[in-house]
This record gives structure tokens, C-alpha cells and sequence, in this order.
């Protein structure tokens, strides 16, 4: 029986320990592939490059692995993924990640993983981003790893039903602390900013952002709500926009020429 | 009376004929403040600046009113305004645009001129995205900025309801043509990529990005659909990303620890 053909890529590049953990759970349940940015592209959302050529770079980094490092954004990998380099195969998953830092609430919107994630979700793929709590380079992955094992083993032989990407969230918390998966909605969060502002050596003013994540969501069936209770959160994510409930309330707008007097 | 402050930014960069359009507009209700990017970002998403400082420079391009133009994407230029630069003042309303090109059905999510109005949206300002369907520099902006002053005095007026953001595409016709306003969802759809392959002068091979949209909703109440007869559409939008209706069917991935046999 032919393995499914699972794509991996991530935001923090090629050479991150995120993407190294996340392949070696994902040979477990099919045939891997890499394709990642060649350097962080951490907060880059769903860019993509329209002004500037891409370049795809085989490389060597993970024993018999195909892999390929990008120049472009985690977005532009999955395109020239599904697009240019296996466009003759069907790939059968997507895994982001393992993203060093959460993708939590609405973390999900300014994330590179999760924009990747989504990307593959759009072109039809079933897609999981996976995220660990801990920023640190030399992040401990074990539970993620644990996690991100039974998730895709399960996605595997049941399916994505009625949707096709999951935004996924681990503690950062030893693996026997945590206390399991809650399939959930996104927190209602907000991002309070500050900006550091300095000098250059010129003299010139500039401003560096930085500032600090607040849950504004009172209900604990979030993901911020369940992470802090050190479960996995797993988020059925899409790609409509519409605020269905304000149909109604805005049809105020509807207009038609006809019933105006004039165009003024 | 104090006229309300309104913040007016775009992704196509402070010199396109477009936000020059929506400044004109804007000004008709409520004084005026501009931040955008110095160069074009069309296509950036909700990419934000993490890795390097960004500056602001004041320039002198739309009569008495206060402008700067931002080194970063356009999701920056929000943060910048709303965090440092009118951070004493109350922003009533932030128009972004007007585009030149669509931002109709999941282009939303690849757009700089959107992620921007959502990132206002985020930190709770009204928030409204424009844009003329012609991707063209010398675009005739006539009816965008009609149905554009339009809908930015019926917003101030009567406020946006169950939603603070809102995704406005205008069709490429002349203003007569234009048949009135509709408010409606998201179109379904995907990109069709194709990458064009060639070499650089060292022989080294590029892609380079193209595609064609697809329409895939049957529904015609969606953009997509009014703006084909002729419609300006209106998508009332927001940041959940939620798959609410696949909470349920994917509840099988709700795992207890507890009732694990073991870490295994």
C-alpha cells in the first residue's frame, strides 16, 4: 500500500528544531516531503511574493527526506509545493510547524504557519498547523511531539470532517502534565502595543514593535481558555470572513441606483 | 462640533491615484490623518514587522493634511497610527484603499489594503477596505469614490452593527452603470497558480508567481456574484476563524489524558 504523502513546511525556516520534530513525527504516518522558507518568516501572515522571483534549493538536512528550502514566504512554499514541485502527486496532508511560539486565538491571523496551513486548506489539502508554546530556540518538543502523533494518526483514519484545517496549540508544560486534547473555538484576544522608540547611529528615530497578548474572551472553551489548563487546543479553522450575523444588521446598506434621484 | 478623525491608509503605497481618491473622499467627513507604506505591498497579508526597526517619515503630499509614509507593511502602518502617532486621539473610522484590483471572496486574505482595515478592526476601530476591480495605475476611480462617500456616510452615521469591519469592492464600470450596493457574503473560490519558469542570466531557475481566480460559489449573493451584475459589494467581516459547525464533527479528537493506557 502506497504511504500518504504528507508536505511539511513551517515560518521559522528550514533549519528551525520546530520543522526537525514535526518531520520525524509525520514519517511515522507517511511519505514526507519539506519544503520551507531558508530563513524566519515569523509573523509574515499570508504574504506572498508578487514583485520579486522565487528561488527552490534542494537540501540534505533530513536523512532520505526530500526537502527544499524557498526564498519566499511559508505561503509562497506551499504554492510552488502543490504547484511546481509534486504537482503530479496528490498530497494527502499538510503539517505547519512545530511554530516555536502559540498560534492561538487571533494569533492564527499574523502567523506564517498557520497562513501556510491555510493556504494548502484553500487548494483543497487537509491541513493541521501545530505551534508550542515556547519561543525559545531550544524549545523542549517532546510533548508537542507526543501530541502532534496521536492528532495526525487520528486525522489520517477518520478525516477532516466538515472543515479542512486545524490550528493546534501546545502547553508548554512537561509531556505528563498535559492533560489532553479539547477540540475548541478561537479566544477573542487582542494584541495591546507598544513600540520602542530610539536612535540610529544618525540620529534618526525609529520604532521597533513589540507588546503584549490579552485574552479578552470570558469563556473557557477556547483555546487560550483550555491551553491555560495545560490541554492541547485543536481549532476547526476556515477561510470565511463573512460576520454572518451582521448580514441583516448592515442591509441598511443596500442600495439601488435606481431608487436614487441623482448621482450628485 | 469636532469633525471625527479618520485614519486612511492602503497597501499599493502613499503615491497610488487610489487612497489619493479615498483622502478626497474622506476628507468631505471628518478630518483627515494618512499613514501608509512607502512602496507598494500589495499581496502582503497581515504580515507585521518583528525582525526589523520600521521609521516614519511626515510628507507633504495631500494639502493640509497630516501624512506619513511607513518603511513597513501595511498591517505596521495601523499599529504606528493607532500606538504612536494619534495614540492621544480617538480614530472614529480607518478607510483603507481604494485598492487598485479585487479584494473580493478569499483575496481578503492575501490583501494588504484588507489586513490592514482588519488590523484596525482588531483594535477596535470601524473599519472599512475599498476597492476598484482594475488593477491598472491610471484606474478611473469615478464611481469608487462615489459609492465610496456613499458608504462612509451612512457608517458614520448609523455605525457599523454586529461587526466593526467591512470588505468593499466596486466594480470596473463607468459610475452610471454601477447598479447600487449590496450587502452579501464571501464568495467561494481558489487561485489557479502557476508559477513561470525561466532563468537568470547565471542559468539559475526562477518562479515567478501567476494565477487565475476561480469563482467556485453557486450562490450568486455573494461578491463575487453582485459585482458580475454590476454591484458594489459589501462583505461585513470579521477575525473569527473558527469552523463553528465542525466543532461537533470533530469532537472525536477530544482525548483525555486520564483515560490514556499510557505516554506510549
Amino acid at each position: 500500500m502506497q504511504r500518504p504523502l504528507i508536505l511539511v513546511t513551517n515560518d521559522d525556516g528550514i533549519v528551525a528544531p520546530g520543522i526537525k520534530a514535526l518531520i520525524e513525527v509525520a514519517s511515522q504516518h507517511g511519505e514526507v516531503v519539506v519544503v520551507a522558507p531558508d530563513q524566519p518568516q515569523s509573523g509574515k501572515g499570508h504574504a506572498i511574493t508578487l514583485n520579486n522571483p522565487l528561488r527552490l534549493r534542494k537540501v540534505d538536512l533530513f536523512d532520505d527526506i526530500i526537502a527544499y528550502e524557498c526564498t519566499g514566504t511559508p505561503v509562497d512554499c506551499v504554492k510552488l509545493a502543490k504547484n511546481v514541485l509534486f504537482k503530479d502527486r496528490t498530497i494527502a496532508l499538510c503539517v505547519s510547524g512545530i511554530n516555536h511560539g502559540s498560534n492561538a486565538s487571533i494569533n492564527i491571523i499574523y502567523s506564517g504557519t498557520m497562513s501556510a496551513a491555510m493556504e494548502s486548506s484553500l487548494e483543497g489539502i487537509d491541513s493541521i498547523g501545530f505551534s508550542l508554546l515556547d519561543f525559545s530556540f531550544d524549545a523542549d518538543f517532546t510533548g508537542a511531539k507526543h501530541y502532534a502523533d496521536i492528532i495526525i494518526k487520528q486525522v489520517l483514519e477518520k478525516g477532516l470532517q466538515s472543515c479542512n484545517l486545524l490550528n493546534v496549540n501546545i502547553p508548554n508544560v512537561p509531556l505528563e502534565e498535559i492533560k489532553g486534547i479539547k477540540v475548541c473555538k478561537q479566544a477573542e484576544g487582542v494584541w495591546v502595543e507598544e513600540f520602542r522608540e530610539a536612535k540610529d547611529p544618525r540620529d534618526q528615530t525609529y520604532y521597533w514593535l513589540t507588546g503584549e497578548f490579552v485574552n479578552l474572551d470570558k469563556d473557557v472553551n477556547t483555546d487560550i481558555g483550555w491551553l491555560e489548563q495545560n490541554y492541547v487546543s485543536v481549532v476547526p479553522s476556515g477561510h470565511d470572513l463573512t460576520r454572518h450575523q451582521a448580514l441583516a444588521p448592515m442591509s441598511y446598506l443596500n442600495i439601488e441606483q435606481s431608487n436614487m434621484v441623482s448621482h450628485g
